[in-house]
């Protein structure tokens, strides 16, 4: 073999494949695992209050198990959560069925499959400064060539879409926007959607915030109201539990097909099990919008806790604007590198996502060296003061 | 904009990305959609039993829930089953430790996140002919390189891996393989695992039927006995239940890391509920045990079954050797183009895999146009005996 060396020698100093080389891994997850000894007070993940959890629905959902509930699946998913998911997306304006909905192994899976299955290496993929970092991580494989797109106090600029040829895909997190907490007006939906019309550019809507706005009984427009180029991602981890891995992408035939292709081969389906439990769970409508007024109502105690400990502790040195739902503060501490912070923090027991953790591109990055995300949802009040307490603490004079 | 189009217009007869071009959607999957309504006898999915379900075990797993059974977890799995995974490994004869094991959604997820981790577009991936249908699928998305390496009665001839440049990877079922029903004897395993260590090619070794021998009692020794260039995939989808979605896959550090960040990237982690039902049923070792005993009992009754019948109806149209362990019989019916049958046969109420479907080449299809695969595990045998009548009667003549 003179001329023709084994693959494996040529390769010896490189293990991992090129799409991984840019995939960081996620500050968020890190910071999981380091505060699970329970000695770290986290702010930093988009963990729902344990409290929050359904926990007398699940026993019931679980009382009386089938071996059908265990059994393999659908790809697709099984037909009531299909059926409840296309119900929420035409409450929004959407002209969608259950066929048009594929179940898939939380809202992170389902951007990772159309990243897969949408996105060469090198298309052009619009993301809002600030983007949700799991977005981020979820699109990198493909290897996309970024762009970040300002979010100004209302969420994603999308006059700004029109500086540059279309895009792929644009994604926006349109609901109490992680991080931003901005939920986008009617009139830029209604925008963002004609563009896309016109463009093709496929519009990745998250809506995993749905339903998590602090004002109640509203249902915002899917973008898909104006267009079909459309794919809208849910979850039900906000507002059941995120532990059950249950979330979804829908939108036309022709986008979710090559999807449902590509979650085949990710990993056959979602549980059964836990795709039975949310059936239960969402079976009556009235029970589970019960169940997420109290978790918004929890939420909006909470915020409001964080907000007051960061103004009693820390004064004009953070600023956090007040959200419009979700679960997080997008704060800034003006002439602050967030990023050396965490370290200093993460010792003195708090931890928190600095702000360049939502950056696509380098220079967004620098420009998001003094911003961070504040997660209210986990801790109660009184463990939200003694966390505003210890980052005084530790912030750098 | 006149010398730079936008992106989506360039592309506007283009939907899916280059990389799911070549991924046929898995006809098992598309049968097993088919066959959900009952009128056919399906021999084609790889469904366990229903009987075979630790249905009180389970009830006893859910009675008392916790929050956090229900809250995110790490990435990296739950202590006590990546524990779990650990031991079997080590009594297999690996020298590896919890931290060395990935918790995934299935085998099925760990084939896709090693592919997407390790196998750059061109790369060379060796894998059995037959192969497992679920890894062909799982590794096309990283565009390898293909080659089919023949399996003989004993399984993969390792031998054979040496006519050609060394690969990246190599991909094989080691225990009683899925399709061809084979375990592989101790002298290939060293063989390819002395073959490994010196050229650095990666060994796929998929443990899917590990524990499901007919001959119990007995482990294999892994491939990872004679070199650490491997990884280890292996579920509780054949010996606890499938629609929990738990699989892993173990391996050396430097291996595991990109693995652990791609999975990060598709779905930050796998089901806590199931990985703590999981956790539940394998906590004490005897029951487990005893657990599986009764499983591949049913199996082996299923297997003579199924063979008698086939015998019976079909006569030496349908010739199927006894295989070692697992769910299937791996047929040949000499002359009969199997692809062409299958729709006959769906059409007379039974369905099976036909052998094209475990080829990674086109000249593999070719050659195993006359095979197919049969399930023997999910039905009984009174079913097993109407499903080879029906299979007799839609057999071109």
């Amino acid at each position: 073999m003179s001329t023709s060396a084994p693959t494996s020698e040529l390769r010896a100093t490189r293990v991992a494949a090129r799409r991984v080389d840019a995939l960081a891994s996620s500050i968020i997850r890190d910071i999981l695992r380091l505060t699970r000894d329970g000695s770290v007070l986290s702010l930093a993940g988009g963990l729902p209050s344990r409290e929050g959890f359904p926990m007398a629905a699940v026993a019931d959902a679980v009382a009386d198990l089938d071996p059908d509930d265990l059994q393999y699946a659908p790809t697709e998913g099984l037909p009531e959560v299909r059926a409840w998911v296309a119900d929420r997306l035409r409450a929004a304006g959407r002209d969608l069925g259950p066929d048009d909905v594929l179940v898939t192994s939380g809202s992170q899976q389902a951007l990772s499959l159309l990243a897969t299955a949408l996105v060469d290496p090198g298309d052009a993929v619009a993301i809002e400064e600030p983007g949700y970092l799991g977005a981020i991580q979820a699109l990198t494989p493909a290897e996309p060539t970024w762009r970040a797109v300002p979010v100004d106090t209302d969420g994603l600029q999308v006059d700004r879409l029109l500086d540059a040829p279309a895009p792929r895909l644009v994604y926006t997190a349109t609901e109490a926007s992680n991080p931003s907490g901005c939920t986008l007006p009617a009139d830029r939906r209604e925008a963002l959607g004609r563009w896309s019309d016109h463009t093709g550019t496929v519009v990745v809507e998250d809506r995993a915030y749905d339903g998590l706005d602090f004002a109640r009984g509203t249902v915002a427009p899917s973008v898909g109201t104006w267009t079909d180029r459309v794919l809208t991602v849910g979850t039900v981890s906000k507002t059941l539990a995120p532990g059950l891995r249950v979330g979804w992408v829908a939108g036309p035939p022709d986008l979710l097909e090559p999807i449902r292709r590509a979650k085949q081969a990710a990993d056959l389906q979602t549980g059964t099990l836990a795709q039975r439990i949310v059936a239960r769970l969402v079976a009556d409508p009235r029970a589970f919008e019960a169940h997420v007024d109290e978790v918004v109502a929890r939420h909006r105690t909470h915020a409001a806790a964080l907000a007051a400990a960061l103004a009693a502790h820390l004064g004009d040195r953070v600023r956090a604007p007040a959200p419009s739902g979700g679960m997080f503060l997008w704060a800034q501490a003006p002439g602050v590198d967030t990023r050396a912070w965490l370290d200093r923090a993460v010792a003195d027991g708090v931890a928190f996502v600095p702000g360049a953790a939502f950056a696509a591109t380098p220079d967004a990055a620098t420009r998001l060296a003094d911003r961070l995300r504040l997660s209210f949802a986990t801790l109660g009040p009184a463990e939200l003061d003694e966390a505003a307490r210890r980052l005084a603490r530790s912030l750098p004079a």
